[in-house]
């Protein structure tokens, strides 16, 4: 119910076109209405230009394609993540407009924001070549918020000089995603070198006592350089959500 | 060594006022010589009104206070975090200017900025009151570089309503840090309510099967609702000085 | 062996029906024969209208047939949970009446007991659909043991109007089962919005630090909000199961 | 804002004692306010009988006499958990009417319901003697709740004749709270012997590979036994809650 | 309840001295009487000559004596675990015959049995000298349980000569207890080096990733050496209690 | 080198049969030599009638029959666990006398001893029948090693009376297995009822916070009982082999 | 950029033939270049002799062999780790010199520098069969990098004197690999007996508690033995390599 | 018994002058007393100048100076780590020649060899001051066995240039050991810098998530640099000891 329902209603108790206790009805169920609804509208405001996210494991296509026809219909995009080949192949069919990165597995129904070429970009770091899928689902999750996204892959610190020669690009960004697996060590480098928030995103690319991601997890945890905060292991697109959030204002 | 110098050494150089085995010499030593300048440039420029920090567990009293003399002589603040009473009361011999908030353990030297009234601020809210010194340490820091703090104490989620009040001044922060033990929920509920981003702090606070702030450490890493970060347990200070980061240039 | 069978044989041994050596190697049995049969008895009486239940992980078709005849033979109701879909073809065979979710994998031998429809209803909320299959394990044994149910299905917390609009439902219930993976804050919300027992089931839904349901888990022992109980990572059976026996004098 | 307030202001606008713009201010802030005393309103009702609780660790005495003081002046009892004994000190000398447990640690403010005789009582159940302050802790809840408490102590699994020495008193219980530490396996022998809900609380009494209670915990949520729902490990005052809620209506 | 007396109360019953009723009654009540007589009886004569056990943390000085008394009037001995001098202080003013072993931390009230010269020992075997507490409780247990010790202490695999050594005593042992932290790989040694029975302790002694002792658990449980078992963490009396019972028969 | 064969060159020494470096010669090897064949010595006269035990996992069928031949040469009978059919077919057309169980999937090359019908059994007990390859497996080996078995499957503590008709049984045993998944409370309550050692096999049976069989490990390690002891997760084998050696003397 | 290229640099400086801002622009990218171009330089010296390596998983077999491609023109050999057969026949139609280890899964591109018949050797032990991969994958390692290596398989400490008899092979090594899964005791065995460096590699051979190698790498780390270090688990080229860098010295 | 000894026993037994019997009584406990010999021999030629090292924790001080005795008859130095200060003190008062590092906590008796001025160094380097007690514990420990010892103390990753600073002293070391607590990815980055064995030591420095070091020991494990190895946590000695015996020949 928007503050115009809400007065209008009013009007009508006043002109007596709606009497006490039918007002009273229809306010008592207010809060919740008014909740949800509020809710709504505050996010489209405040998210405008946004996408809407459907995470797809654990959904049936029809799921997919039914929740993806709902938000294409009242937004401009809807981001699929963690979307298998089927998904976007039956897609096709449905919606006119709908693009699918087979290595980051993130489908976009709508045409997303065009970035400004002056924006600072959302630099997007991986350790190895593995953890490129992650950092995939990072940019292009970043990409369809609307950030430029600048790539700099296989710099892991095993070969420093390698991250050393891209410190100007890092210098450049408004906020850096590092995505890294094994020991994590690149999102401290990271953070030790720039001022721009490090959003460190541990992969569970290794074996043995990466535990799954978790020895990375923890090292990015434990960050001895400040400026860094964490997602969960190959949560590419929270760390992309999350750098779209943070420059926001700044991309504008 | 600034690109001026650099210009300068060469000039010398042409005009044979160095010689070139010299020259050689002193840029032999440039890469890491510049780099260690350069990077100390970059982040005066970057950092500036921004306090160095001083971790103190490990470091002795005088260990504290030499480090405090060296940063106050080149900054204009020092901010030491984990501080003992005793450090406070010696620093307060040596230093014109310092502060010490008991409850967030947390000393300054020097006179950090202003925030600007007109900024946004960030939001420090917390589950319960044992959580408050970790938030506290969160809110010294962040105001220590430059944000204009709103706290919001005691509001977790068993009794929803408490949050729910307080929504408003959620929704008008830039940022927002969520400081919570035990099972660490409001993170996610505060994720979902608001679009600012949110830096998630887990505190050791609880018992059993909290396991010393891992349930809610893995609870935020894991929140369903996009546009959360998350820091060390108990890391009032790193969620602090990431909120800064990412609210610098909104704040200006 | 009851009380009346005790006094015949007593009176048998008066009546020198019986020798006391005879009665002496009946009786030396009685303890364990006994506490057997007596306990067959007092859990019949008491579980009057419960469904035996067989958990099918680990076993053949035919045991799982096998049982499930012998139970059908003694009672009105046979629950087979984690049961895949060719056990039911081949049940289909065997039972005049049987019928199987394929959601829930539980399939139920026999006619449960109708709810009545004046009993307060238990809640199933779920946080996403990915939780639905659990959630309809806790949702069909409930039922099978007489329960009436009320589904709320996909609230979870990253959109808390979702959850409030559901409030006079969750008010209503005697018992609200809440099902959720990943962060598991669930519980807690809906903990802290109702005084009806909550039991919270966490499941393998999420990725990463979820470590496959351990991070739900943690999060509802942890719970702020007191009335939580909790059972094992997707055991939505042990759900539907203690909300049954939690609500069974009142549903009568 | 209670439905009379409601139709009150409704009328004052019809009236045109209050126009509808104010109207609308007075409404716009009501979901929230209204949320807030709704959810105090129907916890009174819902709650009636129960005491507010005031978990102590990590706040000051004098906090915790705020706090009881607020309660004490609304509701007709105060329960405050793990307590040491300064608290009772100082809170003998402001009111009244304030009883303190030693072994559980809990103190009450105000004077708690007198549960009736003919109610089923809830059995506590402990596997050994160093268990008892958390049973202690899970009695006393529930009996300031209300509840009518059966203590059956020191029957551990490794002498299981001494538990079925007490298996009538364990029949007769609505609701059976067993609290175990080491390998916490009563749980499950005590669940399957009787139909009633088990509350199982783990404690961390124990050494070596207990890891605190976590094999306690572990061993509870694996229950083979049908019927048994988990708290955290060493919450009494939870298990206790629980208890009181699950058999509120079993007592009036 | 004994056979004989059942028999004599059928008897009586044939007789009319005692009433149908009546023998129903006491009938009644047998199961449990008589599981816990019969559980006694049965305990008396297969554990003859052994102690009855009380573990003492968690128990006050004043309950470890009343136990103690109530075992020491009833049987031989009675053995109390990580006991602390006090107790024993308190112990020599109650019982005339009571000893301590202050490293052990073990006290023992009346007289154990004298183990026969001619029964094979058991040997107890530690990798270190911070071993030898844990190992004494399991040599005193094992003593006083009437088994004859030798003790053959740090002679860990870092030297494994010093264990070759005493080969030929490992070998004439009926069971070796080998008490270890750190990585516990003594007990893999001796598993392979002998045919008798090896009962596996590890303890908390170490640091770092020896975890408390988890790191030599998890050795011993995954032992290469067949004829392995393993007790809990530092659990001394476990391991000789246990060695005891293995090696009963053969003692006589 | 036997004693007899050293005083033989000894003699030869003497008389001048072999010089003295000759003799050096030989002696300098003899440790390892000596230590080598002692050790066979030692083991064939201890291990009389003990199966070679081949491992399969991780070896080729060729490997396997390979060993196995080897062994069949010198030993009365191999035992091969944890091996797949295909193995088994492969040795039937090398070996007269192969056996093999399906579900224990341990094949056994040659006769193993028959155990004397006045031997005390092994018994072996099962939680459920899930664990019964587990349980098999324990039993083929004990059997394979001359013991004698008493199988007691099905017998969980969540119906206790299951298992204590079968009480006399396990009286009667010399040793116990229980074998158990889930929580694997049932070694606590077996060992608590009787005396013989009981060595506890937890099994990766479960879900959820089982964590595949960490959950009855840590129960197993905890008991409360006395007198119990612990292999590795599904290590039936293992359990198998340490009854057979703990009961040897026994048998015979 | 070498000195020389500086000196030359600066002297057409001097020599007008490049103009000042030329200069700066050239040396303004130096730090990095030059750090990139040095730390090659070094390396080349370095690691002379010594194959660059290619981790294999997550790599298409395009872009492996497109990495070898580009090594093998500048280095004389390539290895790749952890390489499946597709790979090895693809590589075989690229390059001449191709050779493929089907145990380790180890391809070598080119042709490694064979080892003097002098140096004293690297041993390679292992615990067993099923460690044989992981041990090969540490041989062809560290033959690929110049040593000579010595197998020593299947000595577990189950059966210590299959150990001993080898110990003049141990105590002629230079570096010591030790591979060993289950309880990995073997490393502290060894350590206990040579004076050389052992680099211990735990591995994912065993079940239940050993935690997919866990319990081997905790015991490697805690093991009582000095000179014992540590490499992840499975790692049979971290291990190999190390010796290789330990040993290089030595060998030439 | 060295090669000599046993010659002249069999000349003895040649000449009649030791009988046969007495030769096979001193022969049959020689490969003990041998391979004891043996060892120490080995040992004392291999260590030659290496220190027999104490580890302190759970000794009393008599212990730690009779050992010490012991050490210093045979030895020319003893290293007792982990040494608190009463120690030393007693030891004063008994050894002529005493050491002790308050930092590092290691006590030398007696005088160690002194490094030659033209060895390559090891060097020890640290992420932060918290870093160094540990470190010292290293350094100590390897001067103490002859190494040349180059302290670079404070270079952590979060101010990279700091490290780079020293890369030339890395680059001179023949060895390098690292210790790191918090993430500890110090380890990885001087990996990839340099060319010689890395030994990485984590620290139990930081808080939270590191969980009292396994941070950094998983990062460090997992480090993608090769060229490293591990030991415990906190443990300096074990990479002293290990870097002393990679560089022995070396430092000759």
């Amino acid at each position: 119910m928007t503050e115009r329902q809400l007065a209008r209603l009013l009007r009508d108790v006043r002109g007596g076109r709606v009497s006490v206790g039918e007002a009273v009805e229809r306010l008592r169920a207010l809060p919740f209405e008014d909740l949800g609804f509020a809710k709504v509208d505050t996010h489209r405001e405040l998210r405008k230009g946004f996408p809407e996210v459907i995470y797809c494991p654990g959904k049936t296509v029809e799921q997919v394609l039914a929740i993806g026809q709902r938000v294409a219909e009242r937004h401009r995009v809807a981001l699929a993540t963690r979307c298998c080949p089927e998904v976007y192949e039956a897609a096709k069919e449905e919606f006119p407009n709908v693009t699918y990165d087979e290595v980051a597995r993130v489908m976009v129904i709508g045409k997303p924001p065009r970035a400004s070429g002056r924006a600072k970009p959302v630099a997007v770091v991986t350790a190895g070549t593995a953890d490129v899928p992650v950092a995939e689902e990072a940019a292009v999750t970043a990409e369809t918020m609307g950030c430029r996204v600048e790539r700099i892959f296989d710099v892991g610190v095993a070969g420093l000089h390698r991250l050393l020669w891209h410190r100007e690009k890092l210098e450049k960004a408004r906020a850096i995603i590092v995505v890294a697996g094994m020991e994590g060590a690149l999102a401290s480098v990271v953070g030790g070198l720039v001022s721009a928030p490090v959003i460190a995103v541990p992969t569970s690319v290794g074996y043995g006592a990466s535990f799954e991601g978790l020895s990375a997890l923890l090292t990015m945890l434990n960050s001895c350089a400040a400026g860094v905060a964490v997602v969960n292991i190959d949560n590419g697109f929270g760390a992309g959500y999350f750098a779209a959030v943070v420059t926001r204002r700044e991309r504008r």
